[in-house]
């Protein structure tokens, strides 16, 4: 059994955590620490995981974490970035689903998420989390960046396009949507039931944390070439999900079947990347609580304009699901071992 | 394997179950039937079940339903009845979603469904799908009424009570709320987003079908006395759950203490079943998309009014969890068996 | 025109009172307060009143409150009963939309509150409000204790039976249900909009703070007699709405058509209750954004339980608009001045 | 008082239009039709409107539309077109909420809407009911063919670009957004509340009837010069609201400073156009059940992308509301006569 810990396992994507790992056959959960909820059963936060997980939060220096073999980091930007040098250091793998990791050039980083990195050598060995791109270098990491869910959905939407090199990368646009749990799970006025609810909104258009990670990674997979990117977030009310929309320009002529095409055998064996099938339209339900993504590829009209939609579950395959894909990968278990839960629906 | 059937596959409770077997390690879907989607992919119209179930739709009289073990109807009323005789006749073990066989009195049936019952003999012979009550005869059942949704909510939270014979049986009163899937996937203005959306009212005040089912299964548990009993339900702005809150009046001193243990001892060894602490409010989100049923009792300001709270999923333990649960019972499977997965919370 | 004061603006109730007092033909809104938004454009934390409310936010202590012609209090429970005494003394007629006047019984109040009355003369002086009832009183108050939401909507179900004298007034039971605005526009998580929606649950089983006031008040129309009330209030995954699902025992014959008759007769008059016809299911979209209440009364099965739906806004007949209502009758105004908007629906 | 007449009323762009009709003070509703429901009281169906609208709904043919000034058509494509040419013959003033008159290419709109124009001479002739660009001509039009939701989202947003001539015309997009009553009130499986609750999608993307509308009338602001332009539609959990997202490239450098005094000066004088201070980000709870339109220009990291937001009501400026500002031109009335309900919000 794999011995898996949790640090900050008081927000949603703790909690998605604790349900996916609950339920996987080859790990169990031994420490989970959170500084707010010290002491408290964690089922007393979450009546959800009553009589399946019987563990308490513990104070963050007092958990054993170091006898762990993998530990997760649940926890707002920063803090991984302090322990994890010395977990590493003890032989323990550490998954980090914030952004401490994400950025390779460490100034950008700094600028975008405002504080001084703590642990820039290991920025320069962990490996970026998308295992449809990334799978041999996560095999033998030792600090994984898993990545964020806007740069998830957005990334798999883009990646056959700009693998294949059809489309103008100047002026990519992504124009993405996300449920409100995406924004975690603290008190804010924004964030309100009555706030949210039958309204809809974009945010951050003058900048985004995840446009410097998105931008990144195409850039890395146009082997280095520069990115322009436009990319759009806004907040839907709804609890989970992601809807990426992709336009951009292709280069040259490329029929709508080539492109479904290009789609299908890109992702032909990927478990949890599902190209439907040409003219649809995936809807974020239909992978809900789910670690799938759904793509469509479009040619609206027969214009220039390539129009891709992507969808995923933000707290799954946008965060705590592609953590445990990583481990899986991590650890040599089946990739989709204690992932194959059906989508919720309706 | 068990080879299982599901006659009528195309509704909320058809996906469910669906989304259920398919995850199920001792089962095998052999046939599923839809007369309005025949010959469609099943994961056409479901999605989300894209790339695990890999059936189409059949007609109903072209799918080789004497060859299951098992069959599930999820069906409107009135249709497990004409095929029941002859799948028993054949050894096939059936369970009705639907709720033809639910009441003992035929004549009671017929005034409440409008329609002349087709089976009336199966109707004597079918066994009442709760296991908490039933569980010795479901064992040896050949058909089984699987029971409504609100039956299960009201009549687990009343069943303590009425078991210690400790409340007045002449004026119980059920106040309970579904979440809109219970209405259905059937086109109907009434059920539009438009239409429940920021809203909520009571339906069906002066007569409800489960009204009749809840009152036969509650005289059942106090031996046979009649039960006064007024049931009004109410449409809640959510897909999935259902909250009952109870009220009965003591008929002799009875502390809150020895209420919650009163339950807490009744449920005791019942995986389904969770009984919160004291002072609890149980939400339906913590059972959502899972065959768990939980309960709070209160003695408000140690008045004499019982206050029952409990919440199901409608479509799992209100439907087709607990027709699984019951079908593992039927098999000599573990009770839980494909029905381990945590509630989806948030 | 009516010079109107509102302290405490920045949360649900007091931009509720703006949008009212901002259309109301005989009011001008002359000062504005929030301590925690000093300074701020109204406009800005509300856009929905941008180019409509030109008003910024000034210090409590800052605004010329006491050159008003009436003082709303859209602020916790606990401020008014501090300035009341103050603003009468110039003359200002106050409106307490909070609880510090709606208690009579000091001692009473002051343990449901957790705090010392600052003002308990004029506890004794103040008007409850609501004016189905008290229209005569209100009408040469000086200070007007504004009815919670709950209390509006249970009172003016049980109002005609109770008046009548045809209900066991030892044992009833109010079923509430409300939209999540009712917990106020203040950071905390219960309330997020991830842990609110599609889900349901009771609250405050053991005792809520709208308790006493029912009680209080029903008691008052019964000329005095003990009431006997069970409380149950709930959280609806909706905005807007308060519905209240009334339970109580005939203690002799009366007919359903005498039934409808009795709420016909009460509420002929009254401009903001509306009885729906015999076999009615109000919905609370249907008064969604306007003061009505509407009202349907059963008696299911012919037996002696009666069951009362009521639904309001609690927003609107629920706060700010029954102020409005109360300051209209102050005034000498016609008394749906200002609220004549029809509700929103879808 | 304006005699006015519904054809159509029904839907929830017919009960939109009896909200605002009944509340304006220049308006007397005078006739109502419905081919479903003739005979019944409008209020039995839409309870939202008891005590204030007490008409029925008559036959289409029984109904003297000809004796009103004004006809509304909330009808489905393709009934305006029948009787408009009747009804301008006796002098009636036509105000079209479908989309029989809004493409002036009649081959064009034939392919897009699938049947026989019946009426091609009036094509010619109608005036598209867009008060920001077209006050004059709408003042001395006998038929007006109100905009569509999108249209009216998206042009509002692209207009001060594309008269500057700023910004590239072949590549323009038009990301939108919109809630659920834009699919109007009809029974269909796809606007459930369970089919479209907690989920986002995309919709309509290899072609939308909206498309040549918007594209006809960008051309014509850009004096003729031709437009491409892909417009992908999302379906949002919400009831109102659309949220467009403009994307479009800049020909020549204009600061986001001068971007945003472009929109100001332009919509200077616009009553219902309410351009947010610069780094706005419009949420459509800002004009839920208001004719207003808010928008916001952006110009993300000083790229040549320029980022229009555009947010308005669906119902109101999107249908109803606006056709009551196009009734309000037609007959001399103040433009915003019975439309000055501010936004509800929360």
């Amino acid at each position: 059994m794999i011995k898996a810990g949790i640090v900050g396992g008081s927000g949603y994507t703790g909690v998605e955590l604790l349900r996916i790992l609950a339920g996987h056959p080859a790990v169990k959960i031994t420490a989970i620490t959170s500084r707010g909820e010290t002491g408290q059963k964690v089922s007393d936060l979450f009546p959800s995981l009553r009589r399946r997980v019987d563990l308490a939060f513990a104070a963050p220096d007092e958990a054993a974490l170091d006898q762990c073999d993998v530990v997760f980091f649940a926890t707002p930007n920063g803090v991984a970035m302090q322990q994890a040098a010395a977990l590493t250091k003890a032989g323990v793998k550490v998954i980090d689903l914030a952004a401490d990791f994400r950025i390779r050039d460490v100034a950008e980083w700094e600028k975008w998420y405002g504080m001084t990195h703590a642990a820039p050598e290991l920025v320069a060995e962990a490996v970026y989390g998308l295992p449809e791109i990334n799978r041999e270098h996560i095999r033998k990491a030792r600090v994984i960046a898993n990545p964020g869910c806007y740069p998830t959905a957005v990334q798999l939407g883009f990646l056959p396009l700009v693998e294949a090199g059809v489309v103008a990368l100047d002026h990519l646009i992504a124009d993405a949507k996300s449920g409100v749990s995406g924004a975690g799970r603290k008190a804010a006025v924004a964030n309100l039931y009555s706030e949210v609810t039958d309204s809809f909104k974009a945010y951050g258009v003058p900048g985004h944390r995840h446009l410097p990670e998105i931008r990144q990674c195409l850039s890395h997979i146009a082997g280095g070439r520069e990115v322009g990117l436009t990319f759009v977030p806004h907040l839907v009310p709804m609890v989970r999900g992601i809807h990426a929309t992709l336009y951009a320009r292709l280069t040259r002529e490329v029929s709508e079947a080539e492109l479904q095409a290009m789609f299908e055998s890109r992702y032909a064996g990927e478990t949890f990347v599902d190209v439907l099938p040409a003219g649809g339209h995936p809807e974020t339900r239909s992978v809900r609580a789910s670690n799938m993504c759904r793509i469509a590829v479009h040619r609206p009209q027969g214009g220039d304009t390539v129009v891709v939609l992507s969808v995923i579950d933000n707290l799954v395959k946008g965060a705590a699901g592609q953590a445990v894909q990583n481990m899986n990968i991590l650890f040599g278990e089946e990739e989709s071992l204690g992932l194959t839960a059906l989508p919720v629906s309706p």
